[in-house]
């Protein structure tokens, strides 16, 4: 057993429990903020510190699936956190972890719970909740397994700002590819060309899409990597050349998928432009979660690795951090610190 | 220049204009049956006599397309022939060729022409337009480019009495797969267990697809070469297994694209499923033909390969074969003898 030596735990333990199922995106009224008794770890567990409660647009399907979030349990959610008693071989007090450990002050977690454990952090903390931890190993494994751009291949990407794309746009580029965002406002259009690097940016809010994309590449994209489905990936798949590659790695336009929405049927498109469609699910792959994390930090450390972080502070922010990732109202990788 | 000695070539010729651009599926209205003189071949060229005319369901999309069939012009069409005349190095009057020589009794063609040159024949030679010729080479690269059955795969087949559906039912048993067979009527239910050694089948019209293909495999396909998109798509995407693959080689259940018709969308399937989509154009795989050609030719002589005919006789029957494509009327490969 280790534990931090002074650090004292508190009588009760604030948390955030999912009260009621969303009907679609989670709205603060789903959640009620209450304060439980703190356990003390068993063989095999560890009680963490959380200090930065992650806000991922996953957590919509979590939240609508009672297998994963029981009414009355903390909402199920990515953390940073401290361990501050571990009863864990391996895994010792001051340790930096990353995991699904709640919207909670403290959590007794188990390996399975780990995203990834940070035993000699090079970089900020918080920066394994974002470009160094889900989003930025999705980014990494999606867009290279899938869809390895070439140079010269021009690279559509959907949520161009947001915490996976803009990741996705910059590993592109660094190949050398040509890239066009699509984002959602005027002031994510600027940070797309100014900070991430895309060749073309365009707000699909305003711009008439297939008009757009057909005028910045008239041959067709090589590369569609989407993280949200509906009508623009209609107007993508029209857009992409032959033998295009499409990553599907969100589906963040669609609230609620019972019954699951009509959009045009793309099997023609599939079939006579000889596309390749590929989902993507990130706890698929598991056992290389730590090397890919590792490529990402030489990669920032050498390269630099543009990235947003849009942090608030305390545990009663979290529900309205989660309804604005879906309103397109954060700016970078939404985190709640609670430290 | 070779020609056969004793081949009297007539004055004119008999041929199948498109005369009529179809809405969706080609009707009988929509060509017209006239003679034409006969013109002798230039360097490069050679006259060959077709016997076997093919009706495949791609011509739907040739008639509709001015660019590959001309209004006035013999209907874009697939071939068996031989030639009588020829002033192109290699080819020789007396070989049998299989191509794009349109709907009429003789035509000037190039190499551009050719699907095959099947120099020594050893099988009959209607069977090249069939399972040794487009429907068999794309079953044959389709399915094992794109995703190749392993033994004890769930592979589910649509249109699987058809041309193309009948040898991806076969080439898959044959490897391990088990095999279940989507088809419209009760006679083809029977004919693909019977002949084509499906391990189940169903009649998507009368059959509840989803409980349906949910009680024949409740942990999902593994494979799903599609060859009808619609409805039936649909509802296969939703039985597939994670990280299950689908073929998209025809898309038979939609008549028209402008504009194309709604459908569930399928982003979220793809996604959570990790599924891999992907469309397949036989004409990308030219440089492959022959060589699949002999490989399905060796199958057919060493383990059999099951294929019906389905033979009309005379030119005025071509505008009908095409059309019973498209109400499920045919069975086996549709040709129109002409010899």
């Amino acid at each position: 057993m280790s534990f931090i030596p002074g650090h004292t735990l508190p009588a009760e333990n604030r948390q955030v429990l999912l009260t009621r199922r969303p009907a679609g995106t989670p709205a603060a009224a789903d959640f009620t903020i209450q304060t439980a008794p703190l356990a003390s770890p068993q063989p095999g567990q560890f009680l963490v510190r959380n200090l930065y409660l992650s806000a991922d647009p996953a957590q919509r399907g979590w939240a609508s699936n009672p297998a994963l979030t029981p009414l009355g349990t903390p909402m199920r959610a990515l953390a940073v956190a401290v361990v501050v008693e571990s009863r864990e071989y391996g895994i010792s007090a001051g340790d930096v972890v990353y995991g699904f450990f709640g919207w909670q002050d403290y959590a007794l977690a188990t390996r399975a719970d780990l995203f990834s454990h940070i035993a000699a952090p090079r970089a900020p903390i918080s920066l394994y909740a974002g470009v160094l931890g889900m989003p930025g190993v999705t980014a990494w494994l999606a867009l290279l397994d899938l869809a390895p751009p070439r140079p010269g291949d021009a690279v559509l990407v959907s949520t161009a700002a947001g915490a996976v794309g803009s990741i996705v746009g910059q590993i592109a580029r660094h190949r050398g590819a040509y890239t066009v965002g699509l984002t959602g406002n005027n002031d994510k259009v600027t940070q797309c060309t100014t900070r991430f690097g895309y060749n073309a940016v365009l707000n699909y809010k305003t711009a008439d899409l297939p008009q757009a994309l057909a005028a910045l590449r008239p041959d067709g994209f090589q590369i569609f990597f989407d993280n949200t489905g509906g009508p623009i990936l209609d107007a993508a798949i029209r857009a992409m050349a032959r033998h295009g590659r499409i990553v599907q790695c969100g589906t963040a336009a669609t609230a609620s998928w019972n019954p699951p929405p009509l959009g045009l049927r793309p099997e023609r498109e599939i079939m006579s432009r000889a596309l390749t469609w590929s989902g993507f699910m990130i706890f698929d792959h598991h056992a290389r979660f730590s090397e890919t994390i590792e490529q990402l930090t030489d990669m920032l450390l050498q390269h630099g690795l543009e990235h947003d972080e849009d942090i608030e502070t305390g545990i009663d922010a979290a529900p309205g951090a989660l309804s604005a990732l879906f309103t397109g109202a954060n700016t970078g990788k939404k985190l709640v610190f609670i430290g």
